[in-house]
């Protein structure tokens, strides 16, 4: 068999069984945000997260600024702490690159790295560097900590739960649209209006440096009243799906209820898509999306952490369906599912 | 300027400059076998190794077979761990792979990983997968730890500490001669003597499936007598020379001191080598190298460690000096200087 056929989530799973943690000392191994082990200090748990970026899959270098590059790569990684609730601490980052790379490019991707590493107040400790034929390998591994009773999980959603997000989901999807519009010759930015074009660098910044919402999972996990939690990086619709399948329950969300920015909005019209298409299925937005008790009020939640907090759905006890209804009460179709690595 | 004209070392330099650990938690950021990191556990430290793996540079799917692949990967990081005097605790590994890699090599490579995992009481917690056109990347983070006033570092050798070795350096490189002999077809393992057959046998395990020295490195950590610590992954004289360097001293060694073991003499002899060359330079034996104060018996330490330990030389005050004498006292040239990434 082809790693084709089994598709990504089936080869975790087949890790995740023959080879998953058992160890004495591991709180939640694969299927999370973070792996969470105990730190060996009373009350405080390790989160530990990865990931392995290659050239051509994960971006590319002729349109990617490597400082900015570098910011991205680590805000990945600072998501997946901040949606356990927890605060980063050290990471390692490995790179494999080929002979003729200008060192240029590599410091670049460093100095964005460290860039963010210095907001988050998250510390470079170590990594490993390779000669390769390319494409560019770039692997991160971030450390982070959590009080053990506060960290929260895919796994906690109860039917009943009201479903929030961040932010506003899409604008991400939105800013890459408009990014390959332009690059295709099919949008001339120059030609926009001031509004139109404050709309486009708005998005593109959103897609392109995005913000890991690293002072709102903290703030959620020590109110401790969330009861599973996901960071955004493949679309409203495929992360609440992990929720679910964790949780072993079912969502159903409304429509009107996304937070759709007007940005998004004006941005779908000139390019003729539709934004709640974007917020549903569009990746890396790193926003979160928890549940909690019905009685969460949206506006004490914003003003807790710090962000602007939409209630947009319910959890239900139907294992594994993700209903999506427009306002008359119909389903909405998912026209994006998330993305798998392997699949043809 | 290019990769290629700064070299590995070069660019870890400018990388540990520019963005380097400075965070109050950080105990020894980049420039050892892990990085060592206050666990928040009284007297206890967090230790941290990473590896990033490319096919066609660190492995060859048609020469390896991918259960020993995933052995030797796991190994190597386990090897750095027993450098710091520390016991493994957690890992997590990535791969990148095209889509049509079977399903089979990947579950090996896992399945390998597993048992190295499990002898050594390490949990596998997480990791990250994508496609990619290839080459197969594998990145793997090991966590561990180590009473922290039981971690020894690179930077500790004093002048007149006495230099030792574990176990028989050299056998790993010629296991990799004699399997490279017989894969060119210049070596017919049919016809060797059972006894020759045997030499063989071991040293390609030696190269193929290499023991990290866990237990060893645990044991000169608890004794602390051990003023540094390296483990053999770029031979003899390539790792001496890191430790020289962060400890800013000089060595001398007795080339007839070196343990070489009556196989790889007997292996050399076949292939025309010289056992101390391969001692010497050669790679991937993960031994470990530490120096000590020079009342240390070898007997003593070989008992308490549970391996062979043999004194191999001197620590002196010529700061980078490396100096390695034959019998009669001249200065015998190093031939094959440590591998750099990136240099042509």
């Amino acid at each position: 068999m082809r790693l084709s056929e089994l598709g990504e989530f089936g080869l975790i799973d087949r890790i995740a069984k023959s080879a998953g943690a058992t160890g004495a000392r591991v709180i939640c191994g694969i299927g999370d945000d973070c792996a969470v082990i105990e730190s060996g200090a009373a009350g405080t748990a390790l989160l530990v997260t990865t990931d392995l970026l290659i050239e051509g899959i994960h971006f590319r270098r002729e349109t990617t600024a490597p400082r900015l590059l570098g910011r991205k790569i680590l805000a990945a990684n600072l998501s997946d702490v901040a949606a356990m609730g927890g605060a980063p601490h050290a990471f390692t980052v490995s790179l494999a690159a080929p002979r003729d790379l200008p060192v240029e490019w590599v410091e670049a991707v460093y100095e964005g790295i460290g860039e963010r590493a210095a907001e988050a107040a998250a510390c470079l400790v170590g990594g490993d560097t390779a000669a390769s034929p390319g494409p560019i390998a770039i692997s991160v591994t971030l450390l982070g900590e959590c009080p053990t009773e506060e960290v929260i999980y895919r796994r906690g959603a109860r039917p009943g739960d009201a479903i929030f997000v961040t932010g506003s989901p899409g604008e991400s999807a939105a800013g890459l649209a408009l990014l390959a519009a332009e690059s295709a010759g099919n949008l001339d930015t120059a030609a926009l209006s001031p509004e139109a074009r404050a709309d486009f660098d708005h998005l593109r910044s959103r897609h392109l440096d995005p913000e890991p919402r690293l002072h709102a999972g903290r703030a959620l996990a020590a109110r401790r009243r969330a009861t599973a939690l996901i960071d955004l990086s493949d679309g409203v619709a495929a992360d609440l799906a992990h929720v679910l399948t964790r949780s072993d329950v079912g969502a159903r969300l409304q429509a009107e209820r996304l937070p759709l920015s007007g940005a998004l909005c004006r941005a779908c019209e000139h390019l003729a898509l539709d934004p709640i298409d974007l917020a549903l299925g569009g990746g890396e937005d790193y926003e979160l999306l928890f549940s909690a008790g019905a009685d969460l009020d949206e506006k004490v939640l914003s003003h807790a952490l710090g962000l602007a907090v939409t209630r947009i759905g319910v959890i239900t006890d139907r294992a594994g369906e993700l209903l999506v209804l427009d306002p008359s009460g119909r389903e909405r179709p998912l026209r994006q599912p998330g993305f798998e690595h392997f699949r043809p």
